[in-house]
């Protein structure tokens, strides 16, 4: 049984799938059951049938891809739909309702009159929640890449480089070193920029008393990684305020870490950061959640801040972020971040920078 | 009157803009409508109003790339929404439902259920569809770069090097050269692999006696560039048959340029390269539409293929794609592909790479 079959196997054991099938259209979630990668096809996943509908662009890729599909390749997807639900006997059909456009679910109401389509959302995402040996080492890989390559390109971080520059360089260093693609555009924030949590690396140059902060990540065969480091430009230029708020971030992000294990709700990870950066006075300036799991998607389920759409127990096979951060309007920011795995007895890193004060 | 102001201006004066207000989630037409740039962020568009709901991530952000919009910060965009729409005395609020999850109106409809929400799908898109100078000038730029960088990566092109490598040299290059982020992730498909239009670079080695198509586009300032070029690895090694098709797609490439002017229909643009090739008895290794529109996304109408959703005409200031191709599964595949905007008198090309057989 391909680990395909047995992921279908698993959503057929859900307890709410009372559905006659699913139709499945996220990129993410059609690979994650069938491993087809291109960008227009869809799942059509009855209990004891499995079509992929794709288009001409995708008819070689899909045959080769999804072999435990039957590939049926239409000029329009609607209509591939409806031909094969037509005469299924099909009442219901679970849809991805955080996934499916308010014009799409219009289109396949009117072309399948009959159906009831019931929402489905999370149903394949929580099967994706904990990641087999295979992913993990996949995600693994992935931050390896990304360590490496930002490893190469430690001595261009000096005064006059451009956060631009320092951002081109990563991330040519981590497709040299086998990056697919980046799990997201590479985000360089120095000094004041630095209070900008999602700063697009700008044209500003780096000075010897700034702090710079990179949020990087490398994906390796559609598995991502997330990490960041905040540096101090120049150790000896840096001022006490600095190393200050540096302290405390690091601080909160080991608490975040040390209470990681299964068993944990995500609301008390959350608590664990926020506490520690709080009870320094500098609460209002962590605006963010202190992380999210990683994996066939760089932000994905389970989402950690203090008050989380689920409340998910951590469990062995999740990986998570953990990255507090402090923003001081104008003036800087620090953001520290790991993707851990949870085990038996507590975490795995798998970004392995040193989070120490001036470790560049 | 800023150009957003503007746009909005032309928004409101549509036939069909038959609502209060409009709410508008999709981050191009976002950008296109206030200059944000954010991954979070909704405009709430009313005639005498106008709001950016973001999040905290963002609140600084906002605040200097919308100057036209009140900047509302909240921890939950719908949380938001609902207090601004609360009083406001709207009653209908359009939405664009090809890009609105099911789940999100579910939320909007929760949140405030005495609002009728209108399908304006393509609203701000119809405003899109014509780009003003600075717009072209920002596709030019992104293609200049595009053409450039490839420019730099010819001497890599012989037997030996990999696919992958191939795209990552090109991929440095536009960043190199000033590109923001890439088009699209790069297609580079050698021998065989030629015949899969969307092939993802895998580690086989161009060989002396293949073709190698390879697609690729540079973001610029959030315009995009899009160009393909299929080149014989080594001239003198080419056979007949790969010459013969390169001819035609050549022709029909040629085809589909000659028709364009304003009043042409998209359909007619299509039947142009269609038929040359389906004269040469090769309608059937032609499974894609003739081109797409290219701006704030890659892909974007006005879409040209035998069966449009809409058979635009084409008008001043169109931007679009012509690139038809023939894919023989297993064998070989050719398409060749120019950006050019729609002129007073026939059409400009944006991408400059002449496609003659063997111009590498």
């Amino acid at each position: 049984m391909s680990v395909y079959a047995r992921r279908i196997a698993k959503l057929w054991e859900r307890p709410n799938a009372l559905v006659d099938a699913y139709l499945i259209v996220s990129p993410e979630n059609r690979f994650y059951l069938s491993g087809f990668t291109g960008s227009a096809g869809w799942l059509l996943i009855g209990k004891h049938s499995r079509v992929l509908l794709t288009d001409f662009r995708y008819a070689e890729q899909a045959a080769a891809q999804a072999p435990d599909y039957e590939v049926v390749v239409v000029p329009r997807l609607t209509q591939g739909l409806a031909g094969r639900v037509g005469d299924s006997g099909w009442k219901t059909i679970g849809i991805e309702t955080h996934r499916v456009t308010v014009q799409m679910l219009d289109q396949w109401r009117n072309a399948l009159p009959g159906i009831e389509w019931v929402a489905a959302a999370g149903h394949v995402e929580s099967l994706r929640l904990v990641k087999d040996a295979n992913e993990v080492a996949r995600i693994h890989k992935a931050s390896d890449i990304a360590d490496q390559a930002l490893k190469s390109i430690t001595p261009l971080i000096r005064p006059g480089i451009s956060e631009r520059a320092i951002a081109v360089a990563l991330e040519h260093a981590m497709r040299e070193l086998g990056a697919d693609a980046l799990s997201f555009p590479t985000i360089v924030a120095s000094g004041p920029r630095g209070s900008l949590p999602h700063a697009e690396p700008s044209t500003r140059l780096l000075e010897a008393q700034d702090l710079v902060t990179i949020d990087f990540g490398a994906v390796f065969d559609h598995y991502h990684s997330d990490e960041t480091v905040t540096w101090p430009v120049s150790d000896s230029q840096a001022n006490g305020r600095q190393r200050e708020i540096y302290d405390i971030v690091k601080q909160a992000q080991t608490a975040g870490l040390q209470v990681l294990k299964p068993g944990i709700r995500v609301s008390a990870v959350d608590q664990a950061t926020r506490n520690v950066i709080a009870q320094a006075g500098l609460g209002d300036y962590f605006g963010h959640g202190t992380g999210h799991g990683v994996g066939l998607e760089v932000h994905e389920d389970p989402f950690i801040g203090p008050h989380p759409l689920v409340d998910f127990e951590l469990t062995v096979g999740m990986v998570i972020t953990v990255e507090p951060g402090v923003y001081i309007p104008d003036v800087l920011g620090v953001r520290l971040e790991d993707t851990v795995v949870i085990t038996a007895t507590g975490y795995e890193r798998l970004t392995h920078w040193d989070k120490q004060w001036g470790a560049l």
